[in-house]
């Protein structure tokens, strides 16, 4: 997939959610909003680029997907560690996370690094439900602009 | 400047448009929101696309940019035709405008056309307005993915 149908998804999504018809108290610390943006676009994007492929053969397969050909699709790299402890728990570790790279590196800024991993967590999850598997996505900033995605599948 | 770019930009104005401290009535037919956070966009934007450049001589040559330059690097062609009256109304036409390429052409979804142009009327506006030109811009679709922007500089 094109990196140009990427922008045109998130515009999409962009357009969807400030159209929908509902009253909103936005207030700085209220981050659901871009994360349920994120959510949106990455249950449409991964339609898209699993749709030619053969099912996934397990969860850990799925996740490697994510890890590769989903995060090359979006961030122009891949994810550079992933690890997992079998039940349920993945932690994906980026060493220089896209949206991060533009603000100073280290822990100066530390403060503002939430609102910039927000809809990520939202584009994983969406893409994973999409594809199965329904979970919990949180993100943890130790040192900018590495950035580690905490997934924790919810099992029925 | 590559495409990267342009989604990451986006993505920022998205950050700040949704964690502005403001409360807001969304309603369908409001388009005042995306036409700002292209507005944003197109300011910021053009700012990285022009820092090299040397001044533009004068209004045309600025909108030439606009048609060319500036409208590749977003939507990844030029603009196929540019008319004036040189009093400062300036048409520009799209005849394959991305963002309405994916819906169906001709006229049979023409209502749902305003929705998809607000943000890149509001990208248009920004980016002029840094380089100098106080504008209105509207944007006007007979049939799909063709579409006009009309450009009425505000002399001051």
């Amino acid at each position: 997939m094109s990196e140009e149908s990427i922008m045109d998804y998130l515009h999409i999504e962009l357009v969807n959610y400030i159209l929908s018809d509902k009253e909103i108290k936005r207030n700085e610390n209220d981050l659901s909003d871009l994360e349920y943006i994120g959510f949106t676009t990455g249950y449409r994007i991964i339609e898209k680029l699993t749709r030619e492929l053969p099912r996934f053969k397990d969860e850990l397969d799925t996740l490697k997907f994510i890890c590769t050909d989903f995060w090359t699709s979006i961030y122009k790299k891949q994810i550079d560690n992933l690890r997992t402890n079998h039940q349920g728990v993945y932690v994906l570790q980026d060493n220089a996370f896209r949206f991060l790279t533009k603000i100073s590196a280290g822990t100066q800024y530390l403060e503002h690094a939430p609102k910039y991993v927000a809809f990520t967590c939202g584009l994983i999850r969406g893409s994973l439900l999409n594809l199965g598997i329904n979970s919990t996505v949180t993100a943890e900033v130790q040192s900018m602009p590495s950035c580690k995605f905490h997934i924790q599948v919810n099992r029925a």
